[in-house]
């Protein structure tokens, strides 16, 4: 099994979407543009929505274009998805030069229909001509299922229903499919029992994603369950924003740099280097003013030569 | 293998110690009832080291009798082991009512020398008439292990000093040895690592303990990998009081409800409510008035019949 882990940075889009403060265009530029230094290769951009449905996303028509143009990012080939709701929003992002996209469900109707309108049934409907479009012009495709593990409205979600929801997004053709702990509500034994469902069910590992929330501390220990159950890619947001909207003040994103640090303490490769992604997420954290929602932004990382912190300010 | 594990409360006396705020001898007892009445069957009371060199458990002698007596607490039995660093704490510990102790020492004597002022080696051997005289007491004996992972002035540390230290503490008596990561920097294949050893060089799994800080957000992650080892007993503080005093900010101790809500969800077996465990958070942070330093007290528990969050203030 390979020791090489992709990180998913949904910093920019899942990150500042969840935060009450809006962030200038040209600082989402920067932020990026950080996250690039850093060794990520995959960084969700934005999301086309309506601006009025997440005003702090307002902007995508003119970020993703900035983004591709800088030869920091789309220059060095960065994937860029961008979350895409619907065929307008699919319009919008091949205008501004989008290659890459996420759709976004749920394993329960009662979330789908609080948070997008709809039941899981006609969201999936919803994403048939969106992926088939996508599919056409070569985009890279992902899709979520949010509440894998738990459901704000209805409790405690079974992996039958999840598994299902990933198979449709597969056979609507998306090249890789992301459970989200939306509450963070998730352990490990769920975690090897999802991943273990959904392969046995046909998707392969590598076509796999966890999406961790650390609302409960559990974040790391879920991602250590994945990668026993062979699964390569999870999502992180440096600077762990994008707090728990179930829970004010809770913490919401793992941060990726509590991720960075584990997989280096594991062997992982992965590309990123841990001293310039704290660089990223003390520029976040001021942006946003106020203090990094993560551990090693806090503590720093750590130098086994020295015992000494790294990568403190 | 059993599911049954020890929840070993370090927060009246590790917590406590490492906070700058003193607390009021009668807080504290308030603070072990509030404990106990939440199901902890053992907590680490306080400290018999010089009143001079850690003013903060200066109330030692008085503070113990006061728990002994409490029918919430020494009348039901909790064990309350008092860390003892020489005869003259263990005359004072004896004096107190005292019925179980730990002795602490680490891997590495750049730590001990700065931190007690003697070698690794010397450190044992003041220990020896200690633990005699407690074997003859009858008294619960617990040995530390600290720097277990790693040494704020060395660097890594390696399994086989570690062990070797511990070797000698089950040797001069001990029934139980506790490997700590005092600054956090220990990763789940490490633990997998230092528990196997300690197994194989004669240990029994019963007999070890692991102390985790959460400085870099892996100590759920660790404790998931110690449970996989066959490890039954975890160190935590309730509150994650205790900061880490080498990167100011940043997190010590394991909070104890972090450890229960991560045990509950993995089926474990431990007593502790969660609920009641949330309302001992709350008041010693009130009592140090500062937020709670948990992801659990901030986004309280769940209730997977409902989906709601709960304990929550």
């Amino acid at each position: 099994m390979t020791d090489e882990v992709r990180i998913y940075e949904v910093g920019p889009r899942d990150g500042l979407q969840n935060e009450a403060r809006p962030v200038a265009t040209s600082a989402k530029a920067r932020y990026v543009a950080l996250l690039a230094a850093a060794g990520l290769r995959e960084i969700e951009a934005t999301s086309f929505v309506s601006p009025r449905a997440i005003p702090q996303l307002a902007d995508a028509d003119a970020l993703l274009p900035t983004l591709l143009a800088d030869p920091a990012v789309g220059g060095r080939g960065v994937r860029l998805p961008v979350l895409v709701p619907n065929l307008r929003g699919l319009r919008r992002a091949e205008e501004a030069g989008a290659t890459a996209l996420a759709v976004f469900t749920a394993a329960t109707d009662a979330f789908t229909e609080r948070n997008i309108g709809l039941t899981v049934a006609a969201s999936l409907d919803g994403f048939r001509p969106v992926l088939e479009r996508a599919g056409q012009l070569g985009w890279w495709r992902r899709g979520y299922v949010s509440t894998a593990f738990g459901c704000p409205y209805t409790g405690l979600v079974e992996p039958a229903p999840v598994v299902a929801v990933a198979l449709r997004l597969v056979e609507l053709g998306c090249e890789e499919v992301c459970f989200g702990d939306t509450i963070g509500v998730g352990v490990p034994s769920q975690v090897s029992e999802l991943a273990g469902r959904a392969i046995e069910a046909g998707i392969p590992a590598g076509r796999i994603a966890f999406h961790f929330h650390d609302t409960r501390g559990t974040a790391l220990a879920n991602v250590v369950a994945g990668l026993a159950s062979g699964i390569r890619c999870f999502d992180a947001s440096t600077g762990g924003t994008g707090g728990c909207p179930y829970a004010p003040g809770a913490a919401g994103n793992l941060a990726t740099e509590d991720l960075v640090y584990l997989l280096d303490g594991l062997g992982y490769r992965h590309g990123v280097d841990l001293g310039r992604l704290l660089e990223a997420a003390r520029f976040v954290a001021g942006t946003l003013g106020r203090p990094l929602a993560s551990k090693v932004g806090l503590a720093g990382g750590w130098d086994p030569a020295t015992g000494r912190p790294t990568g403190r300010a």
